[in-house]
């Protein structure tokens, strides 16, 4: 099963036809469409395609075609008899049931076949109206989604007629679906055609044509045979029909040359974020048309020099998960209906000293999924750099507070090298010089990063590596039997090991107090450092990390003065910030990854898959011991941060219904079949029972075994993956942001599997310099992992 | 007409009965509600509305009530003879078209009446389906959408059922209304029923019911009426039936102890932006349920307290358009559906090296409407205040280019005293300390800022006024006829106020640079600072700051060297900011503030009125110049900004339809009304053609009669009004954002217009220290404003 590509062809003009209800006439319109397209294009191939069609096959409605546009090409392709929806007659025919993915890929073979016949049409006609079923039970709206054909929609011309066709419309619209042409029958008595003419043509520029409907049916089959003739003969004649086939062929001229000449007006126009223009050329701008569950739809290159029968846009993966953002598959109709249904409650809802349901059922339902005792509070912002402003702003009042310290003294954060926390220069600020700020005006890092051991699978072997300037303090390379047994935190900790990072870690800090400098914050991205890299950092370092920074209030506060705090739930040393913006939410496996560490912070912040791959939104959680620094009589103590769109109710609608679903997905057995490939690799199912404590169960979604196998690649120098994510290190002489050297199998990914057939397919990937890495979500299917594998093995060899 | 209140009243469970279809049996059902709820509530009222009937009314609803379900109350408010669409049926008959306002105000006062006879049910039945026209021609989903009735939705159980009733639930929800549940006939043939449940259940957690159809009609009269009769006494005594009826109260009860729980909860849970907790208590918190046009739908206070047929919603005035986003009404169906659209299309496409059609669009119509030579490309963002930091990092490395300045120094920007920019450490740095950023960790203000003359009506006169520490160098307070004669920069640029201004600024910066500072931007909210006060600029002083820094190259670059830009419309001097985040997109009337200065910046941002109300999108415009100045072969001298929803569809696709409607509603006579009464008091017609330049129109949606009165008053210090704001600036002894001194008419706004009837609501405000302001959305209708003028008069006295 591959990617099921967009249908688009320079030579085949394709159009789907829907109904506003059924009996409106589909057929009818789709066959005077076959006889004027026929007769106002001579030259053209004319073809019919019913996907699905129910009834007997004498009354089907290709038969209806062959009879009254003989010329035209027709073709069923599933055909069941019962005279019922799709789907109830799928299940009482004895025939098997074909999947979605089986219909996609059949409709999208014929209609490749139709486009290499050379210039035509092809009209598709649907069954029943845009939701009727089809033979799986997914509506034809959401069914027929990815392939993004426009629309004619058959207007319902009878009493109520309005509101079918203008509900079905919008059914349509939700789900990107572009309505090219709305034709009905006249109807006198109604007149649903002046409304509807008034209503399309102002909302959404859409010209609306009425047809004088068919004859009525006469007893006498030849003389109603020789009716209907005369009738698609004079309708398909008028002036009116040439202007819909005019119409329908300009939209689809429009479309293509809308859609080539993107690339180069993006050039001209758009300032693209982290890209050096010096180095950009339309040619390398991919153009994405439209996305669906993992993929998005592109231009292919060169494509005004290609022949015109071959296709003009392919399934391409979305391999950086919409830069880690993307959860629930694009455009997904639970998001989108939670994003219209917010839109059409409130629009937006200004958030000082007002509350409306969906910031309220949001901040509890988070509160409640990180299940962290500490945290009482949501604080809500538009992006993880914004929220790590709040974070930081949060966490360096506490300390003053609580440490009773000077407004002269300039507060540092404590980190780890490489930490990334956003663009904005708060966020910047905390962290070390980097290519990413270090040419940045009025960037002024204010923090320590410590170096720190990491985890990497290299030549099969599982290993935390600890950095040579660092081997003096921790010791060398330690070697494990599996991943999991690296994350097993609990026993970890009673080793020599975790005692040689605590006093590593306890030693330095007491160096930097001492060399004067003053601490607000530990901020960390728990596990892994995203756009740092893609490093894996050791847990049991984190861990001890938090453990020294809780237990060491007398380092921080130099044996000055201290306000009490008697919440057990209260922070003590120094507030603990974890960015969970891209490790969180299920992204690495579980809800939030400070799981791993075994701990939890007393501010952390939340982002990109909170809305699931939507609309930018951020929650910074705190416990009230941080918030209570910042309460007094006095207004300009408060947390003076807040943004217009602050608790916008389409991001928090959004946000509860990912997380609901992203909880549903962890707590439910998606991912039973990645967990089992790493469960038997570590032998982890039997070790749990052993050792007598939870720790969360480590596994990705891309196999144990590709890992094992790429990491002994020569080119590659380490792997690791977990949850959907996988990152390859290749080999190269310069590593970091500047590095070239994954960008050949970038380049490879980009080329994708080429056919001269119809399953061309290939991969959007992003690299961070010598990194390779790969992100699926959190509903991409086992066999597109293995395909993505497959293209993997064979572009990094 | 007052604004209509949703119709929530404890006593009084009123359901809305919408049809998939037309023909799917909504009467009998509201019947069998009727005598349901009759049978399992024996204590309660029971009422039935038809708020618009089309037919005779023999054959009308409310008949088949009164006949059925005997101790129902019955009433249909709109009859209208023929049996078609009722926006026909009104045109077609000789009474005139109720507008919507008056229907949803007749509804509303009919329930409110039932409301007070204790306890019981209303059943409003719609007309036909739900997307059916009207009176006035707005279809009933759309009409009836401010009243937020929950709904029962009669599903449709013939052929094509699940598609009609699946898309008219879409188009309910898309409209923000909470289905409770959905009931049909039924129908073993098709059975809709069974995929019906389990798609409503699965999906949306609601129930659906399928009950038997009633008998076939027969020809003799009494046992046709005998034969219904029957059938409502047993359809109404099943389990099923009293489930149902135990559905919709346990649904109206929790919607009403939600509703009440969420002050409380959100006391709990919610850290506020901008919110002194010590401050808040549960009762300060204002509960939005919903939304509509320019008001909110607040919980009334204290409504556990009142009695049961007291509403316990009102209208609420959004005196803030929600944080100054707000412009084209809230739930704007519009919005809505291109908000949609762009989800169901794509979901989010990463934008780096990508393009997608919003964004690409989205960014030639905003270089097209700000109509600034010196523009060229689109940086996007997520809100005002990230959009300046790329606005500043972007100018800061144009300067220090042209200059090939020391990276050692540290580039400060110039602006004007109380500039506000947003709450990232960027843009905090970029304005003065003040209350907003003094106690916040890490600001460190790297700027020098101007005091500046100010605009205001004091006392009924227009001036110019001069803050005490600048009279030496410009005079003092300038008197004028007109506000509009304050706007006429061209002429005042002969004037002698104009050297004395641009001597004075050049000899500042002539003062400043030989101090050692080094400048990289000029940064300014064009004519207005927003959160600094409300503060208007004498824009003529804005215009010379401009002139001044474009032609001071030789002061900036001290003589260095300087590396050329040939193109004509590069940056002279310094690059000029404008954040019009607040002040641009019709805020003030133009698209653009920049045109109230008669020039044009060479970088502008943004944010707000941009998505026209509903999510956070920023586009940082800038100049070819700008741009070049990272263009290298190197990566790292790229600007290394970007957000992970950088360019989302959705806020592209939503912000596309907003700048549209903006233009239309700037370009075309919306406000046309408002324009009248600002050109009449200043003669403003007749000098135009005198002088003979353009300058843009100078008017506000307030009147210049009110702004002119309420500056006469005692308490108040001045006065001004423009596009949609009103800034009243209260007397107190201490100004600034600490005072409460506005606090007072906030007050009473809040208290509003109460009501023993139904006609109360009030007025949300914000308020920044001393200074009261009101802010209309661009939909704003010219008799909202005389009522809130009404109320603010009294309000002040």
């Amino acid at each position: 099963m591959a990617p099921v590509g967009v249908l688009l062809w320079r030579s085949l003009k394709a159009y789907q036809v829907f109904g506003a209800n059924t009996d409106v006439g589909k057929t009818i319109f789709t066959t005077l469409l076959c006889n004027a397209s026929r007769r106002f294009r001579p030259d053209e191939q004319i073809s019919f395609l019913k996907p699905v069609s129910t009834g007997s096959v004498d009354e089907a409605d290709d038969g209806h075609i062959k009879k009254f546009a003989s010329q035209t090409s027709t073709k069923t392709l599933f055909q069941f008899e019962d005279p019922v929806s799709p789907h109830l007659a799928a299940t009482i025919s004895k025939q098997s049931t074909p999947a979605d993915h089986v219909v996609l890929e059949t409709i999208r073979h014929h209609a490749a076949s139709r486009a290499l016949d050379g210039p035509g049409w092809l009209f598709l006609e649907t069954a029943g109206g845009v939701h009727s079923p089809g033979p799986s039970g997914t509506t034809q709206a959401d069914l027929y989604a990815p392939l993004r054909l426009p629309v004619v929609l058959i207007g319902d011309s009878k009493l109520g007629g309005i509101s079918q066709t203008i509900s079905a419309f919008e059914s349509l619209r939700i789900r990107g679906y572009d309505i090219e042409s709305v034709l009905l029958f006249e109807n006198g008595h109604y007149d649903n055609h002046s409304y509807l003419s008034e209503y399309f043509a102002g909302e959404h520029g859409i010209s609306v044509e009425a047809f004088l409907p068919p004859p009525l049916r006469v007893s006498d089959r030849d003389s109603d045979i020789a009716a209907m003739i005369e009738y698609y003969e004079k309708a398909s004649s008028t002036e009116k029909a040439r202007s819909v086939v005019d119409n329908l062929e300009s939209r689809h001229k429009d479309r293509i040359s809308r859609i080539e000449a993107m690339a180069s007006e993006a050039y001209d126009t758009i300032w693209y974020p982290f890209t050096q223009h010096g180095r950009l050329s339309p040619s390398r701008i991919t153009t994405i048309t439209s996305a669906h569950g993992d993929y998005f739809q592109t231009l292919v290159p060169n494509s005004s020099s290609n022949p015109s029968s071959q296709s003009l846009l392919q399934p391409t993966f979305d391999g950086s998960a919409s830069w880690w953002t993307q959860g629930l598959g694009h455009a997904n109709p639970k998001l989108t209906l939670a994003a219209s249904y917010a839109a059409g409650r409130y629009g937006h809802v200004m958030f000082a000293e007002t509350i409306h349901e969906p910031a309220l059922e949001l901040a509890k339902t988070l509160l409640e999924t990180m299940n962290n005792p500490r945290f009482s509070r949501v604080f809500y912002s538009d992006n993880g750099s914004t929220g790590m402003e709040v974070a930081v702003k949060m966490a360096l009042r506490a300390t003053r507070e609580r440490y009773n310290l000077e407004s002269g003294d300039k507060l540092h954060v404590l980190g780890l090298r490489g930490s990334y926390h956003g663009d904005t220069m708060g966020a910047m600020d905390s962290t070390e010089p980097s290519v990413y700020n270090e040419k940045v005006e009025w960037y002024d890092g204010k923090g320590y990063w410590f170096d720190y051991p990491t985890v990497i699978c290299d030549n099969g072997s599982w290993q935390v590596q600890v950095p040579r300037s660092l081997e003096g303090h921790l010791g060398a390379t330690q070697e494990y039997g599996s991943m999991s047994e690296i994350f097993d935190i609990n026993r970890r900790r009673q080793s020599e090991v975790y005692r040689s990072y605590e006093s590593y870690i306890r030693t330095s800090l007491e160096r930097l107090v001492r060399e004067g400098r003053r601490f607000g914050a530990l901020v960390m991205e728990p596990l892994v450092l995203g756009a740092g890299g893609m490093i894996m950092v050791d847990p049991l370092f984190q861990r001890a990390f938090v453990d020294v920074v809780r237990n060491s209030a007398d380092i921080f506060s130099e044996g000055g003065p201290t306000s009490e705090d008697p919440d057990p739930q209260a922070w003590t040393g120094l507030p603990v910030i974890f960015d969970e913006v891209f490790t969180g939410l299920t992204r690495l496996g579980p809800l939030s990854s400070s799981s791993f560490l075994g701990v939890g912070p007393d501010i952390s912040v939340h982002a990109k898959l909170l809305t699931g791959g939507l609309v930018p939104l951020c929650a910074t959680l705190a416990s009230t011991s941080i918030f209570k620094a910042f309460e007094s009589t006095d207004k300009t103590d408060a947390l003076l941060h807040g943004h217009s769109y602050t608790a916008h109710p389409i991001g928090c609608q959004v946000a509860l219904e990912s997380v609901k679903e992203l909880r549903r997905i962890e707590e439910g057995s998606t991912w039973d079949w990645a967990k089992q490939s790493w469960k038997e690799a570590s032998g982890q199912a039997s070790k749990k029972g052993q050792s007598g404590h939870r720790q969360p169960v480590v596994w990705s979604a891309w196999s144990e075994s590709f890992v094992s196998e790429v990491s002994k690649q020569p080119q590659v120098s380490g792997v690791w993956a977990l949850g959907s994510v996988l990152a390859i290190y290749m080999k190269d002489a310069v590593s970091g942001y500047t590095s070239n050297s994954a960008a050949r199998v970038q380049e490879a990914l980009s080329k994708g599997v080429s056919s001269s057939g119809d399953g061309s397919w290939n991969v959007h990937s992003r690299v961070l310099g010598n990194v390779l890495y790969m992100m699926a979500s959190q509903t991409t299917k086992r066999e597109d992992i293995e395909r993505l594998e497959g293209l993997l093995r064979k572009a990094i060899e």
